[in-house]
């Protein structure tokens, strides 16, 4: 179907086209922008901001559990990879490699690659290899255990679809690697983590997320079990916003590293590891942002409140200004923007502020002040109140605030369980799916084999995202082949 | 000269191996280890905290004076490098080239390079040419000027020699990489960061620096002048640790970046770009540290205090336990570690936290207790002294960090003065040097020319490490040609 003309500044409403949606508000709010390296993206300031909050949320929670963090090279040897079987499965195929140092001159005004290294080097799709293999040189005893550290970097991965933030060559993650002298220890290590993601999705991102372990086919490559956190976007599609691995002793035994326990016997480490990465802003986006641009929750908005003074001749901007100023010193603490810009109509910052996701906005005007008050516009509900300028004042906008954290988090619970459907034959699960699109999370059984999985996502495009935590036993068969299963699995067709 | 044996254990003193003892240094006191990639290195949690702090304090200067975060992407087309004449000269010799994008089985066991790009990609060395091919996307008008953007990332280059901290493939940094619409802003913004790198230096590190421009022959590749600032190390050598460069028109012609000015007439933006990497890491410690380790100024200190309870018998312990407690909430606000393992000898932990650079130890033992106090012992200098257990020992322990601050700023000022030369031959100049090692800064007159600057270079290994900035006019001659010189410049064998 032909798209209508639109204005180039202009973002496509979600329901004429989601996904162009998507990509109009992140160029347009200058979250990102396109590189000229195809698959890459450029953070801009205002995508990189919320970036920064994320990142410093997550710090302090992976501190608070006791992590430290650390910087592990880009570069990662090609026989370092070629050591845990299934991980070099998984990811010689989309491996960054490095054959040369320098440059020379072409002969035809270009350059070419010279100086070839002796052997390729390849850029981290992930850092268990190189890690692993240092944790050899530092583990000696159980006295050295656990070791638990994360470290943020830059990733390469040569996917071949790409979507800004979602899915990007280069991409900006966390990755945790902890070593730990027994299984139950790692074990409960990945979970403490799956639990951070879960609370951080929920308290900070105003995200609800299903946890749950990854199916065989899904898993990490060299993981014994991924654990995940999955999220439903506006348009029913699942999002898998984080992971958090126990690898068992798979990494210990490719690389050799033993430690002495407390009896004094040699025995390889357990491992987990876990990440997310700037694929959470596109999450982000996806769940809560409308038509008129980005909606962030507070939490993580690098501007909270933005201020706009109304009126631009002098005689109102001499009644105006003093009370901004006051209402600044009320706010003191919050991250708060006051735009006093003569050159700019308010209809111009009321729209720019909307795009950009500035929870709520603060009007002050000549006729504001003349009524002993502030008019006061949430975001994410587009509702406007008048607040007394008053000592309260603070108090009140910072419970606005507080309100509009869990009204979005509200909002998408509803819509997630609304979206959410038990389904019992395969016929109405390929139904409810439709021919294309999100329609939300199937409930279903499933035999609990690869193939069975397999089919269900060629004929349908479905995956399993996850055998939900604590699911409840429920005897049923499968959907699919009539099999006995235990438990309803999630369906969905993700991004 | 065969080396003596040494304790596994041990760091060689600096008076027998300058070298040495900086290697075994970060090594023993965790700060960085070797990676199994040469040239590269692995930052442990020990070093990644204090470049942590560095980078929070230089990140809230940047923002004070106006700068954004963004990020851009780690692969730079071979193509852009070659636009910037001076800057392809400068790099081409070093880029990682990234040639394919998977591996695939060699048939002999191991995997080889497949799937050859179409154009081979650079990992960024710096990245002004991407940024400024995204300037040309973002910049139309007089109106988007200044751009004011930083970003922290790894950069890569080929070194041949390489060194902990001080010279490594690939580093982390932070590139500022501005835009404006004058050549008189560009020139401002260049001197305001000089100035941000100054008072780091001072007032974070407690490192004296002298600011000045490199010569022609030591700018930067693609900038019209680069200023920087040079420290000196213990063993007498200089060392670079950051430099602003004003970079004109060169990279906004070389992209043909242009704006509409306030008359309505396009013209090329003019650009700075400046940067300090974890080489700073390596100044920090070359400046201050001992024979018995790392030696941290306070405000960087990701430990500022420690502190140890003596005794390990349980009734020692209940004596002194409660008081520790009571210190921890005098103490609330500073960077503060209980160290009460039983299983280490207080000889141990000082032993361990001197190596690893905390600035203020306390003691509390049982005859600490008895007699109403604590010991404090200080780092830099090793004086202990007892504080009085009183409402006042938060305050005396906040006021001995801001004397160890001061006093490792005053001794390395000292020995920076008493390390610099005024010298008006070149066999004094010779002389000073000696064969081979640091022997402080020169201060010499040159005529102002490469050649003779090489030349110098050639015959006694020290370079021209700025012109410093407000020199005083001082007519004279070349030490080495006898041309007139109105102002002395800085040489120094370096880092």
């Amino acid at each position: 179907m032909p798209k209508p003309a639109r204005d180039e500044k202009a973002i496509t409403p979600r329901s004429e086209d989601y996904s162009r949606w998507y990509t109009d508000l992140v160029l347009r709010a200058k979250l990102a922008d396109y590189s000229p390296v195809p698959g890459c993206m450029v953070i801009r300031p205002n995508g990189y901001a919320i970036w920064e909050r994320l990142r410093d949320a997550l710090d302090g929670m992976f501190r608070d559990t006791g992590h430290e963090n650390a910087y592990f090279p880009l570069f990662i040897p090609v026989e370092f990879l070629a050591k845990e079987a299934e991980h070099v499965e998984g990811f010689a195929m989309e491996c960054g490699v490095v054959t040369h140092s320098g440059l020379e001159p072409d002969g035809e005004g270009g350059l070419r690659p010279k100086g070839e290294l002796d052997s390729p080097l390849i850029l981290r799709p992930t850092s268990e290899t190189i890690i692993w293999h240092m944790y050899g040189q530092w583990i000696e005893s159980y006295r050295d255990l656990p070791i638990l550290i994360n470290q943020w970097a830059n990733v390469v991965r040569w996917e071949m679809r790409t979507r800004l933030f979602l899915r990007t060559r280069e991409f900006l993650w966390q990755e945790g690697h902890t070593a730990h002298a027994t299984a139950d220890e790692a074990v409960a290590e990945t979970l403490t983590i799956l639990d951070v993601y879960r609370r951080f999705a929920e308290e900070w991102m105003a995200i609800p997320v299903l946890t749950g372990k990854k199916t065989e086919a899904e898993k990490f490559a060299g993981a014994v079990d991924t654990y995940c956190i999955e999220a439903l976007t506006q348009d029913g599609r699942a999002i898998q916003a984080g992971t958090s691995h126990y690898l068992g002793q798979n990494f210990a035994k490719a690389f050799d590293v033993t430690f002495q326990n407390e009896s004094n016997q040699r025995e390889h480490v357990y491992a987990t590891s876990w990440g997310v990465s700037t694929r959470l802003i596109g999450a982000l986006i996806m769940c809560h942002s409308d038509d008129q641009g980005l909606v962030c929750p507070p939490k993580l908005a690098p501007t909270e409140v933005v201020v706009v003074p109304i009126g631009r001749k002098d005689e109102d901007r001499a009644i105006v200004l003093p009370v901004v100023e006051r209402l600044r010193e009320q706010l003191a603490g919050l991250r708060v923007k006051v735009d006093a810009d003569p050159k700019q109509s308010p209809g111009f910052k009321f729209a720019e502020y909307e795009l950009r996701g500035v929870p709520l906005r603060v009007e002050v005007g000549p006729r504001d002040v003349a009524a002993g008050q502030v008019t006061v516009a949430r975001r994410d509900t587009g509702e406007k109140t008048a607040l007394p300028l008053d000592d309260n004042l603070g108090t009140a906008v910072r419970g606005l605030l507080d309100d509009i954290q869990q009204a979005l988090y509200d909002r998408a619970l509803a819509f997630r369980e609304q979206s959410t459907h038990r389904v019992d034959s395969y016929d109405e699960f390929k139904q409810i799916l439709g021919d294309e699109g999100g329609a939300g999370l199937l409930l279903a059984h499933w035999d609990g084999t690869t193939e069975t999985e397999k089919r269900v996502q060629e004929e349908t495009g479905a995956t399993i995202r996850c055998i939900p935590d604590g699911g409840e036993v429920e005897e049923g068969s499968c959907m699919v082949t009539g099999k006995p299963s235990r438990q309803r699995v999630v369906f969905a067709r993700a991004y």
